[in-house]
């Protein structure tokens, strides 16, 4: 496996290739658990040569936010990525990414306010602007991502079909922990208690799943079910719980067509998201 | 000479031959002059395929500027493109380019606020979306600009070079009229007597131009000289005319480093831009 730190030597190794060999390729923020595995292994599946970047986006981070602190333990990643059958890691200092002076930014309107784009202003901005920038590096004929962002996998696909990017997006299952907490690397963040606490979160989208597939079709009733459930909980604090139509995001008053059900949560200082789509007739 | 309208057809095909060959792109709104076809003939001796658009870009005209009325003849463009060298003529409808739901736009900060972009707001967005998304679709390996819109340029390389697109961006002269006056698809709203009129602008930068290369370093001097000039002309009205850092295209006030001195004139309903750029020791 290679790793490859220098913009222009991953783009020159990518243009070489890309029209003779297909590209898969797995962007990350790094600190890798079994989701980010997954998307590595069927990437290894489906295509000649596997890319995983790890680029920490500062552009994606708030001034509040976790930036700082996020998780990094390259070392392990590099380990985990070898054995998941990646061929490059693809590794950029956010200096060359964002060299002094740099001006361009890309926004997906409408679909970045919903959902984590109101408690997050500026966030899909960011997501948007360094996938674009991602995939004009390394060139990929299929990019992976995971569905637990949803609404960053909504985006993406918007972004790639709107600019006529010709790059294959793919979203994966959820990745869960036994219990049915969805990986994220951000969980690394939580205490023991948080780490019971925040089962708060898949334990009430499954609650809310379960009433919809019994019949259930009135989102009020759903909705205050799902709050409740939340508040039982004395570690969390609910960011938003939301029904929206899958494609525009907007919150929706009736139950029918394709919808995903999402809902970010504060255990303590960690915020965690998790969702489920679900078509009804 | 091929004509292709279909949006995924020209990109199948950049795909197959982008790289066993070198593809030049020369973008345009059509309505060609010489100017065009310096860039198209430029293209043929750099390249093995030149691929040249026509497009008309409603998201880059203001909604009450000329986006209606903007000239267009296809079959004189046609002619004309294929006389110069280009192999294929990309001609995408608006509908297929911006389908319903479009949602995704480029911005390259602080460039586009500047000369034009504060004329016209949104303008500079409209050009680096529709900029990236014909990227994407051609596949360039060189595409090529005229130094008349010389912000244009100056965007488009920031953006290629933020958003790492693997394009070289090539920037050729001003086209002139034997008279002076700088080349412009718009050129053909001017009623006679505004022909003659539009003459001030070429006339007012020359004037400049030569003030300065005779040692004159006085910018407030230049500007009122340049202003009187352009006042003279009983038909013109100043937009703007502006003394910038080339990189930046921020207002200095000393002139120094690498200059471009640009005029926006209205003759008439009729917007015109020039420019020259100069390096000063």
């Amino acid at each position: 496996m290679k790793i490859i730190r220098n913009i222009s030597s991953m783009q020159k190794y990518s243009l070489k290739c890309r029209d003779k060999k297909k590209i898969g390729f797995v962007p990350t923020m790094g600190y890798l658990h079994e989701g980010h595995l997954s998307l590595i292994k069927r990437a290894r599946k489906e295509n000649d040569i596997v890319v995983l970047s790890i680029f920490v986006n500062p552009i994606q981070f708030g001034p509040k936010e976790d930036f700082e602190k996020y998780p990094r333990d390259f070392k392990r990643d590099e380990r985990m990525s070898k054995s998941a059958g990646a061929d490059i890691i693809f590794y950029p200092s956010w200096k060359d990414m964002y060299p002094e002076g740099y001006k361009t930014y890309l926004e997906v309107k409408d679909l970045q306010d919903h959902l984590c784009g109101r408690s997050r202003p500026g966030h899909f901005k960011g997501v948007a602007t360094v996938v674009a920038k991602l995939f004009n590096i390394v060139q990929p004929f299929n990019a992976y991502f995971g569905q637990k962002d949803a609404q960053q996998c909504i985006i993406i696909k918007q972004m790639t079909r709107d600019l006529n990017i010709p790059v294959n997006i793919k979203v994966l299952e959820t990745f869960r922990e036994s219990d049915g907490l969805a990986m994220s690397s951000r969980n690394s963040y939580l205490l023991p208690k948080e780490r019971k606490a925040a089962l708060v979160v898949s334990r009430t989208l499954l609650a809310i799943k379960k009433n919809i597939l019994s019949g259930e079709r009135n989102i009020n009733l759903l909705s205050v079910k799902a709050n409740k459930l939340i508040k039982k909980e004395p570690l969390a604090r609910l960011d938003y719980f939301s029904f929206a139509d899958e494609n525009t995001l907007e919150k929706i008053t009736k139950l029918s067509g394709n919808v995903l059900v999402s809902a970010a949560v504060w255990i303590g200082k960690t915020r965690l998201i998790d969702n489920f789509r679900i078509g009804i007739k």
